[in-house]
């Protein structure tokens, strides 16, 4: 259903965050070619006001050909519920942002844009908000999208602008998870056998379908310390992963491991691998957004649509001040502009 | 106790790891000097033999002043209780592994050495060779030693180097565990209120005392992902973590935090900061690992004596090959010497 040609699409995110104003900075500096933002008129007019920017933001009908220039920020509106102050979070405004999301999936679905690029939001707001079952952007997507599991990967920007798929040295890295955002206390019984080999079925299949890796090698941590070591630091490994790993590769799968988290990340192990398979949240995002030193984005892979994200939170003590960092969604569209133009060639070649 | 003129002890480790082969590597480039190694003679001749080192293995009673020179390693002899084939673990050798283990404890504690460093020896057989509550170097160490509680830190070989204490940029980092060989289902429940604080003391105190760290200042990361997410993604960070860095602040620690663990190992976070407190294995030691490209090293904080250790293990597939890199032991010398001097200099100062 995508349309390389069509345009990219930022949703701004939480109104009270930095999502808004880094989208406008990206426009002011003119980066944000065939990209459209989604998001309140008035109140990008508000920001861009508050933080200086030489910036006209204009209003464009959803699926409109219309799209920005340097100096000028085409927006399909939305609009806010109530006022919405610089790190000031406030409920109301919680169907404000999921609406943002679905003009988006919309928009995508009908071939109105070649991918979407999603700014922070911030769960609790939404929660709050009326949304007790809100778990975050990526579940969201999947439930939007009417499919049964997504992936979440993270890649550096070198990864992003590698040569080869394969591992290039320091800084290059992808890292896909297993579980994502559970309290680490319900990460062991959520790791299951069904998990690991849906979630890297669909992490091969994607590895081909959207970066274009023909045979993909997937390095896969275990879930203890020393990937529990024969048995002494956790059962997990011989009961669930090891026996997972072997059935995927009787499908054919290059999956490697189980490794030891705390050793894989090196180069003796990352040498030739395409993407590592973390268990949970925290085994693998912190040595990726160290290795990508703020510079990475997000992934859900499994979608009908393309989706990208920023790698950060919304920041709410930096909004509104002008000194937001807007490398990570610059990143993102990057990796989603890069993305559809390789399933459109994909689509093309069938 | 410690004696900054007195040798430093290597503990040659698992006889069928690479142990032996890197402790013999260092001693032919002539990276031993004031160090004496414990382990079995006929062995470490061997494995000499095996790997055509141009060394002389010479045999000194524990205590004396001999110490290795270029070409020449002085050994404090511990007999195997078995022959050791490289890559082949041996049960019967478990207590061979312990003695070279208590050999140095006895020496550090009677001044005839200023510092141990360990080279890795295999839990999984400790345990088999009738060892059954072995859970690794540390804890036996604590037991030893005789105190109630140690804090495992890993440095990498540029925090070792760095000009100041604090964060020098990439490359540079200093993480210690609140908990370390558990299996991951247990951990939750591990991170106690009792634990934090009594784990940020001890690696405060250690900082100032190991690593002249007049004003140490601890990052903490949460349990959970995004730190709990105002308890949206756990409770462990409201329920324990925030009151014990609260009590710890109120005792004038400079420990802050709890920071999401995957946004806390980038630039803007880790300014100032002299270590990160993690609170389990992977959630530190990837990114530490990962950060030192292998070279790295282990302190065990609380204890009467110096110990450091290497950051990987015995890597049996190596063993006897002559591949195995020694890098890691060599940056655990460096690091028990800077250390030994150290304690020795504030003792004269006192």
């Amino acid at each position: 259903m995508s349309n390389s040609a069509a345009p990219l699409l930022i949703t701004t995110g939480e109104p009270a965050g930095i999502g808004p104003e880094i989208t406008l900075i990206l426009a002011a500096n003119g980066q944000l070619n065939n990209t459209v933002a989604i998001g309140d008129i008035q109140l990008l007019n508000q920001r861009a006001a508050l933080l200086g920017l030489q910036l006209d933001v204009v209003e464009a009908a959803p699926g409109s050909e219309e799209v920005s220039s340097p100096g000028r920020l085409v927006v399909w509106p939305a609009a806010l519920r109530e006022p919405a102050l610089p790190g000031v979070l406030n409920p109301a405004n919680a169907g404000y942002v999921l609406e943002t999301l679905q003009i988006a999936v919309d928009a995508c679905q009908q071939g109105h844009a070649a991918a979407m690029v999603t700014a922070p939001l911030h769960k609790g707001v939404i929660i709050e908000g009326g949304f007790p079952n809100f778990t975050g952007h990526t579940e969201w997507l999947r439930d939007a999208c009417g499919v049964d599991e997504v992936v979440m990967l993270l890649a550096t920007d070198q990864a992003l602008h590698a040569q080869s798929s394969h591992w290039q040295g320091s800084g290059d890295l992808r890292v896909a998870l297993v579980t994502t955002h559970l309290p680490l206390r319900e990460v062991a019984d959520a790791v299951t056998y069904d998990k690991i080999t849906r979630v890297s079925r669909l992490l091969a299949a994607d590895l081909k379908r959207q970066f274009g890796i023909v045979t993909p090698r997937i390095a896969v941590c275990g879930l203890n310390p020393h990937a529990g070591e024969d048995g002494h630091l956790g059962h997990e490994e011989l009961d669930v992963i090891i026996p997972a790993l072997k059935a995927l590769r009787a499908e054919g799968l290059d999956v490697q491991g189980p490794f030891p988290a705390d050793t894989l990340f090196t180069p003796r192990h990352l040498v030739g691998i395409d993407a590592v398979l973390a268990m949970y949240h925290d085994q693998g995002l912190a040595v990726l957004k160290y290795a990508g030193f703020g510079q990475a984005a997000n992934i859900t892979l499994g979608l009908p649509l393309v989706r990208t994200s920023v790698d950060h939170g919304t920041a709410l003590s930096l909004a509104g001040r002008g000194i937001a960092d807007p490398n990570s969604l610059g990143v993102a569209l990057a990796l989603a502009k890069q993305i559809a133009a390789r399933r459109a060639n994909a689509s093309i070649a069938l």
